[in-house]
């Protein structure tokens, strides 16, 4: 039956270089394993799995200045970008399954290039990942991606060996953050002085999850309706949920946030693709745990591409009579 | 002292066979044995305990198509509409303690024969249980209460054996759902061709639990005022909270929006029969799991006959002086 | 860096005899090893930490009338109070680190004392905390605190020995409740007689946490603005998130509520004085149950001294260039 016409294209990016934890790399076969193909199947979706990417193993990465792992980032960036066109060209939604943060730079790229025009970005994250090369305190590409991707940051970004085939592609006005509750001061900074619309968890809290979502669109749409990009960070939801991540903070979304911020996007008819990253199985202390987080991130996904909780029928159906 | 005038028959219906998992028997007493009663008479109200119902014991009880034991299903409805109406007409508001919501049938039956005239029924559920015989995917009647009793659904319910007894006594504009998060789609299809209205995980979300409960009271009176059976199904509640039940479903209701749902119900003066139902002690994995869901279940009764999380005083209550 | 100009100055507490539990004295230093002090400074806040108060041992303490150790009360809340008039005087605005709840006894008092002119109190708690020595079912003082500071109430309270300092010095009209679900009858008829505002869980399911409040703020700022003693009680948020307390109550403030609340009364520029009582290392059952009660009260105050979930950046901050 078709409920939905959606046609998605997932990619497996088993990348953790972005950050210093072990684990994240297991993330697409976790996610698939909790039954993703088969159950975006049931709800009407065509499907094609891309398999997993492979990474180049990568020797002699020294740091670039504070940046780790340049040479891993920036090659298996580009990889990712690749896949995510080809995946956009041959007419899926890509689902980009992380991995680390860091591989939203490749992925939005590769959109941003697919697309021709400009992209709205949604990210959804505890965290802003928006420190530049020259601000992040850890060295860490997966809390720098976004800088590398915004316009208005350009003149802010040194030059990064393996990085340079990375152009920004997304204008600061085209972004809206949800869910942030750890940022960085020199991240507020750029966040502020940049006009970023955010709704931290204060904003979550002082609106509810109804109106950020309606104000949301209505931010997004104020001129042209462009494709929307979203990147979707599992620490976004709350710990004692999602537990098995690399950097959990407390207080996040509820489940049903989470949910329901995915249900109210897979309704602008708009998305386009999306990323589903730092689902790291060996952070969870219990298999329960790992499992949890596992079934949120699947959860979200069906939510992006049509699932409802008050349910669904198929066109033309009709009652079996006695 | 007497805060409140609700006089309660508790009806004990430790039913489990319209579903597969033993336990749910064991419900009434485990629900008595955290001090049902007594809060009850604490917080001012008449209670009589009418015990726990004897079913027959069934044997030779094949399926009905695809309609699974029909035979002590049919039995233990109809001796629980009897001792619903019983309470009933001897003046009390009856509470029914599962064991399974397939006894919702018994129990809304014979509210109905005792109220004479029309009722309006809340039914607060993570599922609809409106399966007809014809579409039921597992033939369990706890899934299928509904559509034996809503008038609009008889034509599509074929006679089954033991059964023949229930006449559809609902109409279903006097029919609110609150909760819903796992509905098939035929649930679906008869939720909307019938015009039914429910709110959902969704809708919860989207609306929030005050504004919910705002429109399911202006919906049910917007005629005439009529009785309401509040029909509640433990597994409403998320299974952090309550998983000491047969189908959990993740992303459920809080406790405050569990309790908030009967504060407002019991506002309004119509509260006519409850059923408390699903509370299965032997899927709860500790005893702290079934203790919660338990304690919850109480607080749940104690909040439809007066309970008001600010507090209450006896009428002409005077403070001692000095 | 200097983010805010808040001068804090903690005062330590390690008093039980309010309660019957063990445990409660260890609370101070449990929140200064979770690093409060650190946090507060990093965050731009002066900070001077007074240490903790030292008791007297105090033998031949009989109940007077139903008060429990009233002569280990009167002593205490008197040396607190005075320490809390002398961080008042120093510039600092007093942290009462509990110790249990009978402390905001000294603590209002030595608040008011400095004060000269009329305080608020914002009272954020599962408890109302208001019986008279002669309404209390357990004699426990931290269950009668706000007894003795009411005007209106003073024609209620019996003479007791060791409490003949105590002066009532807070008004019935100036003081917000927020988070009550466990309130005895005697109490619910002193609030409702003194028309006390009170925002009990009811109240916050019914118009969300961000209404709450902006009514406190509009009640409290109706007519002159006083300063705000806000006397947090750690129980007031869930005990999923908060177990370590002596008297949990199901059905609490989600973290979130609980810090919003904070940043809300930040932001007024009117927070005076702040206790955080009632962490019992000793009633959480592990040492992850301890860590995050006493990691949800240092959030609690650092949400007291500006620090906002969006974040913030120094005023005058540049980015680096490349
Ligand atoms: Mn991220
Ligand atoms: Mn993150
Ligand atoms: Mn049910
Ligand atoms: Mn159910
Ligand atoms: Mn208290
Ligand atoms: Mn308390």
């Amino acid at each position: 039956r078709q409920l939905h016409h959606h046609s998605v294209g997932i990619i497996g990016a088993p990348f953790s270089k972005g950050q210093p934890r072990g684990g994240v790399e297991d993330g697409p076969d976790r996610i698939r394993s909790a039954g993703l193909v088969g159950r975006l199947q049931a709800q009407g979706c065509g499907v094609k799995d891309y398999g997993n990417l492979r990474f180049d193993d990568v020797a002699d990465d020294a740091p670039a200045g504070r940046v780790m792992r340049p040479r891993a980032v920036g090659s298996a960036s580009r990889t990712l970008a690749h896949a995510v066109f080809t995946a956009k060209t041959d007419g899926h939604t890509p689902v980009m399954l992380g991995g680390d943060h860091s591989l939203a730079i490749g992925s939005i790229h590769g959109h941003a290039a697919a697309a021709g025009g400009a992209l709205s970005v949604v990210w959804v994250d505890a965290h802003a990942d928006i420190n530049t090369p020259l601000t992040t305190p850890t060295g860490n590409v997966h809390g720098q991606a976004m800088s590398y991707l915004v316009r208005e940051l350009h003149s802010k970004i040194p030059a990064i060996p393996h990085f340079s085939w990375i152009k920004p592609c997304v204008s600061a006005k085209d972004i809206v953050y949800i869910g942030l509750r750890d940022v960085d001061p020199e991240e507020h900074f750029i966040l502020k002085h940049l006009g970023i619309k955010v709704f931290s968890m204060t904003e979550v809290d002082g609106l509810g999850i109804a109106r950020v979502m309606e104000e949301t669109c209505d931010y997004l749409f104020s001129d042209a309706k462009k494709p929307i990009h979203l990147s979707y960070d599992i620490d976004a939801i709350d710990p004692l949920l999602a537990p098995a991540t690399g950097t959990p903070v407390v207080g996040g979304l509820t489940y049903r946030e989470g949910i329901y911020i995915t249900e109210q996007i897979c309704q602008t008819g708009l998305l386009s693709a999306v990323d589903l990253v730092e689902v790291n199985p060996k952070q969870g202390t219990t298999e329960a745990q790992v499992l949890s987080t596992v079934q949120t991130a699947v959860d979200v996904l069906l939510g992006c591409f049509g699932r409802r909780r008050g349910g669904n029928h198929p066109a033309g159906y009709r009652l079996p009579e006695p």
